[in-house]
């Protein structure tokens, strides 16, 4: 039984997820199909790409992807499946993958054309429904990847948000994603920082870094390493968002040691 | 395996749709288990109606559909079960699947009355868990519909809300649903309008009739097909419902050619 | 097919509930994954608790749930398996299965400590994903419970919030939940109350019992008893907590029948 694991910015109130599960059970019903989130912010591809880079290797391998955050559905955007040596990701060509093509070494993307592998009828503004999951359905009974369309290689992406060195002492980095306790993620990773550092968010200087969340006073803000590799900012039950006041892109500056 | 779908106002923050996924899977285990939403507004019985039909035919054959809003849950209200040639379809008696008999040609209407298809004990809060639900799993089970009950004909059933051509150059339609992006679907369909058309909500005039959203530039009001058949006003990468100050039920006017 | 249900504060809009499932699909892809629900407030043990308190029973023999509300994740506080007669419940030892302990008569709780059924790299953060998923897991592949670590009996366990009888005709009680409809669930019982009594909430007095919702006007408050067992205050087709201005843990009084 193929997993197909699903990524969306469609929300859960309206019925659209349902739609996309109906056509995609209509196609091969012996699939297991996993919501990984759909409540990504409308048009969000930064956070829809965090979201699935921060979870999809905990599946097992063959696990089929669609991620839809589709701000150009209906344009000549075109639509991509990629595969790696032990996934298979579907989307929209926007960049959303993008950390799959920085973090992998071997790699295949094919442009999605093959009409017979879509709906019948394909609304310009539903290809969720109309093209990704089909498509996905198709996949996991056996169709080749490049049945689906050519090889391709100018396909859309960005660099990896990487934290800036400006100075001797200092890292520029940001906030990256906020998750539903108010954490803030900044994109530093350990290797990115030395033994020492503090942070610097607002006016706000932070030099207490934790190794769990107990460890201080509630609503005391401090430091830790959070499960998706990432430097976070975080307050024991309590939200560093609305303590912080802190936005998703928001930047923030570490202080090394020497000036400690 | 046989598909049960369901659609509800219990929300996903209780323990309602536990429960009645547990009392399916009691009776029947080799069931898949679709959400298509939980979040419909607490008893509004037509955005229940709106979404099952916007999604139901995507799914396969066989399909058994549950969607339980229910204000009367408890009351003399009556429970029925609805075969089609090709779905099944479990609810209160009170509209909700108005659209099925006003679009179906051949149907079958049974009340459920047989009580050994009932949990033991019923709570009159809860019918979803204690009726709708092991109705469900019984008939995946391969009882028979007649065996719930008897049929009907005197079901609820209310006319499909269609737009009204009140002069020669108007038709007064209605917003019957905003999805999670805030774009408001209207019960205008393709075949209601000609080629050419204005809108009139509120103050604002819409002349502007997109087939996808990136066509415009972020915020600005457009019309566009959705991807349920209905004519809706939108905005790319904005919400035309807060720029629009739109709700359902909000009256709108076609305005015909002629005039424009 | 062995049934898995979840029940967390991870919320829906991050990778948080993926990850735990593909990290249990990774370990056993024959198992049924269903979510109770993971919009408990945020480290809200006491909802956690209500809530799959009021629905495993609903649950096929030998379900495993896995519930994670865990404010000392990464500290030192215990993780338990608790098995029973009928199930199997994975949780912090913080109190979150006291319901088990105090309504079963047989039940052995086990610590999990064997690193071998855990991941390989474990977050101090997310033990959701990194410690209870993979024992969920490696259960239901038939591991037997005493492998996962020693059989204890000092685990955490919190007495019932039950209503106190405070004079010859007043019992003190209190909201122990409030559900997405806004109804106030109470700590009380049926066999709590005698045939006649009348409740007091902050300066509303509430004397109307009924047996179901929509016996009363709309926005009229009333007492019912609800699908959990409890005493519940509610308003038809409104909401008794906007009503009300009522609070989880707020307390109410009930006036027995003498002084009506």
């Amino acid at each position: 039984m193929v997993i197909i694991a699903l990524l969306t910015d469609f929300g859960t109130k309206d019925y659209f997820v349902g739609a996309m599960k109906g056509a995609i059970l209509s196609i091969n019903e012996n699939v297991h199909l996993i919501d990984i989130t759909h409540e990504i912010e409308p048009q969000d591809i930064k956070s829809a790409s965090f979201n699935l880079r921060a979870c999809y290797k905990n599946f097992m391998v063959g696990t089929i992807f669609v991620a839809v955050v589709d701000p150009g559905v209906g344009s000549d955007r075109r639509a991509i499946l990629v595969e790696t040596d032990d996934y298979f990701f579907i989307a929209p060509d926007n960049g959303l993958l993008s950390f799959i093509f920085n973090e992998t070494e071997d790699f295949r993307v094919f442009e999605l054309t093959s009409k017979q592998f879509f709906a019948r009828e394909i609304s310009q503004t539903f290809h969720g429904r109309d093209v990704f999951a089909p498509v996905a359905a198709h996949l996991s009974n056996g169709v080749k990847p490049d049945e689906f369309g050519a090889r391709i290689e100018d396909f859309a992406r960005f660099d990896e948000n990487a934290p800036r060195r400006i100075s001797e002492t200092e890292i520029e980095a940001e906030i990256i994603e906020i998750d539903r306790f108010g954490n803030l993620i900044t994109n530093l990773k350990r290797e990115d920082l030395p033994e020492k550092f503090a942070l610097l968010i607002g006016e706000t200087k932070i030099e207490k870094l934790q190794s769990y969340f107990a460890e201080s006073a509630c609503g005391e803000i401090f430091m830790i390493f959070g499960s998706a590799g990432f430097l976070e900012i975080a307050a024991f039950q309590d939200s560093a968002k609305n303590i912080l006041h802190a936005e998703t892109g928001q930047e923030i500056l570490v202080k090394l040691a020497k000036i400690l």
